[in-house]
């Protein structure tokens, strides 16, 4: 009765030729680089895919040549995270036929909901899905949070299997994994990747990493460090992780820096194209140009 | 070159039968109902609507149906926000062919976006529309707001011909008004019933007010008072409509309290079904109650 | 049974030579300059006032001078707020002994208040004040707002006799002109001079301008018009408040630019110093070419 | 150069026998019991010792009492945060001569201020302060955060020597633990006791802990379990760290339920009153009972 899903899960970029068009070569070309790192799990359509930008067509596509190329070496979550209950079954439906293993689910995202309507949607929702569920909980994007006792509610749902956190409150963390005795299996996954070290030695069960779309293999070395207790090799790994954060991610101005620099630094190391979806725009030359020092000094080298 | 739209244009609530189904017979009514009251236009697939909480099916659905029994007596609205920009496109084609006047777009609302972010967007998505457009400013559910010099650069746009604003900030409406002189075709219209008449009274061009659904009568004739001046009518009116956001609109306890109460007392006037789309779910009997004994004390009767 | 207290009661900055010395000289024509405009009262220690930067010995000195050089012309109202419920006691006995009418009090700051607990606070604060108090509503700089019921209660308490509305939100100060038939004596006062029009039009009983320090005129004649109903005059008067707003208000960048512009342009027309004190500073030589060129294009003229 | 201050360092409760009255005795028992827990300072007039709701003449009496009875067996540290900097530097001036080391100083909290304003402040008011002196990062309650470049910039200011961070994020912490080599000598703690132990285990140097007025061994320990490097003993330390958090801190309904449970419990225990100032109230008989439950539960017994 351990979890199922541990370690690392990076939420893959989705590379794009234009708006409604997916950059396939480069999405194979991702796919066998952060496989490669010895990642855990593939997560698409997420926050860092930038899922809810892209149409349903090239969602489903997406979905279809991901579970394809991945051909079952790791399991593959699909995000289903929808303002629409009909849209999220039909994606999950769509993702279960296409071979995907579980589905990721953020709060309904329009309106603002209070917790009794989000645990009563989530319990309507769950027996309709086709596969093990996560939730996700996204306060910045979703306004809405799992609170602590929603959550242990949710633990009385089977399908439901884990919860990825990306709301960066450690002390709410702490909290959910108090809960986890009365689920075993469950996985409790976290979402910044400054916080993969704590999380993952204070009892959490992996991270799903954005910066594992570059260095899959960091992100994989500081869990193991972390989960075989080898403190100071933790710390040496976590500051390489700070110091991507500090240099890479803070390139951009606006909020969506983050995304931006990923997939910048992707194209810059010959992955895949850095086009993004509206309301988006890849970086100007201006920050090409930092974004190009900023891997230099952190040693991160085109693909051979 | 004056605005062409003014005056009263109600968001209709979208009647349903279940989470996938239209109550048809009820829209049809709830149409007759709200012209009969002498409105200026008809919104479909806004916030009181519901729209990001149901399928794209069922709103082409919703557009055909309302476009084909208004049959042009007013100019009808249809609601375009979307986090993907292609899904707004298709819609927004949807509505021309069905007949539709002007659409009505709000910011993408996952991510959180930066002012330039939001302008390049609304840059490039004006000119693939096939109607006029109004912005629509709704912080609360979008996180973004449209900034003062943001739609001052909009106002460029020669296809976008007006905003709404659902903010509640009438300083922010002020300084709207302030912009009017450079498109004197514009439209300002005013979301929060609450505010109508001072909009009105001050310049704003009228309001896109939900309790229209239910009393269509109370805030044409509470517009009019305004554009000509009656100050003590209009006072005596948003008396009146002051009454009914106190009792009505307070009865449930969440976020989504406004429109909870006005579907359900569509329903127990005999207008439409208030099955509600999720996250949402109609009023118990408790509720029930106290929305019957709200409509019995302000004097809002049964469709005869 | 009518208000006490209603009309422009100017929020009157402190002026300063230094951080901890008033600018004696400037303080009296400052007060004369009010004056002279017409105004019903005058409100030193709030927001505009600088208080809460303010040391104690020289918030008494404030209080002290102002009412000596007022000599009984209008009220004198007093702000009070303090998070240290000894300390805003102490301030009104001194307040009452140098003759000012009425206090002000908007939340005690620090601690995020509950409503409950504010409501205890207000009850327990109020009897032990020695003249009528207003309560001040400003959620931006208190984060606790003064919600409808917790009003609804505190009007069963003799000697608070009124509230002043800075929060911008029209529809919470509607809701509080439906309480007033309980206590027809109060007075709701308006903090944005934006909105002073509105207010007043619908119900209010006046406003606490900072722009009426540098035009009390302007703010009185645009309340006589609201009161006598004279909407084009009340049109064109508030039109010019916008545009004080729009240009004089917006030329620093933070959330301090409201009071630095009003202290700079007190000084450009000859009235007092524009020292601030600490976090602020005031405008550096680029900011005030801006306020001297807004100031022409306003038609505001120095002292004769 | 190392760091001088390091290890945990209380934030003591006030104990209080009145409004304006100190309960000598209880405050004398308070700190020979957190003592003798063999903490590395005292931390007086923070949140947690509701600072701001005292008076000055008893925030001056604490201080006199606190460093009497201490005799420098530990550093005391003195919590000189104010609106008015004027104020600040007063009490400053006092705690000095009552033989305190150290000084902390959160942003003037009224009124919002932008980070240039904030650094402004800080390097104007540090060289007039008697002491070394701690930032103090508190967003929740001042509305403004140190960002990591103001605090990059406040290494710069000799008399600065550290940074105590209450605001939950440890992404921040992570990020100002990258600043640390410019500054040998500084200290960086944290507040929320929840994240002593990944705080330290990662680079922090302690922790200022509102449960070790109660349980000071407790926080004692996880600190040197987590300097140290012993694993397995932190998590077991954290994990009761974070049973007493779930049931104790979760007693009450507010804002303020932390600091009303710190204070009852120590009432329970028998160590001083728990009076509270204004806004705040003591629990009442109902939530007195679940926290004798609680503290049944978690085995904290009364004092010998």
């Amino acid at each position: 009765m351990n979890p199922s899903f541990r370690g690392i899960i990076p939420p893959i970029v989705t590379p794009l030729r234009s708006r409604d068009e997916l950059d396939q070569a480069g999405l194979e070309r991702l796919i066998e680089h952060i496989l490669a790192g010895g990642v855990h799990g593939l997560f698409v359509l997420g926050t860092t895919g930038e899922a809810p930008g892209l149409s349903y067509r090239l969602r489903r596509e997406l979905i279809e040549r991901t579970c394809r190329q991945v051909q079952g070496r790791v399991p593959v979550l699909v995000g289903i995270t929808d303002t629409a209950f009909v849209e999220a079954v039909h994606l999950a439906d769509f993702a279960a036929k296409a071979g995907a293993q579980a589905l990721v689910l953020a709060p309904p995202y329009y309106f603002p909901n209070s917790q009794p309507e989000l645990l009563e949607y989530v319990q309507q929702l769950a027996p309709e899905l086709p596969l093990p569920l996560f939730l996700y909980n996204m306060p910045t994007h979703t306004k809405t949070i799992f609170e602590v006792e929603t959550v242990r509610r949710a633990m009385e749902i089977p399908n439901i299997v884990g919860l990825k956190d990306s709301s960066a409150n450690m002390v709410y963390f702490h909290r959910l994994i108090g809960l986890l005795p009365a689920r075993p299996d469950w996985s409790l996954l976290i979402g910044p990747e400054e916080l993969l070290a704590e999380s993952v030695l204070l009892g959490g069960h992996g991270g799903v990493c954005g910066g594992a779309n570059l260095q899959p293999r960091l992100y994989v070395d500081l869990y193991d460090a972390c989960v075989t207790g080898q403190l100071d090799r933790a710390r040496e790994l976590h500051a390489q992780v700070m110091r991507i954060s500090d240099t890479l991610y803070h390139v951009g101005r606006h909020g969506s820096a983050f995304l931006k620099a990923i997939k910048c630094s992707l194209h810059e190391i010959g992955v895949c194209d850095d086009f993004m979806a509206e309301p988006f725009h890849r970086f100007r030359e201006e920050e090409r140009a930092r974004v190009r020092k900023a891997l230099a000094e952190l040693g991160i080298a085109a693909l051979a």
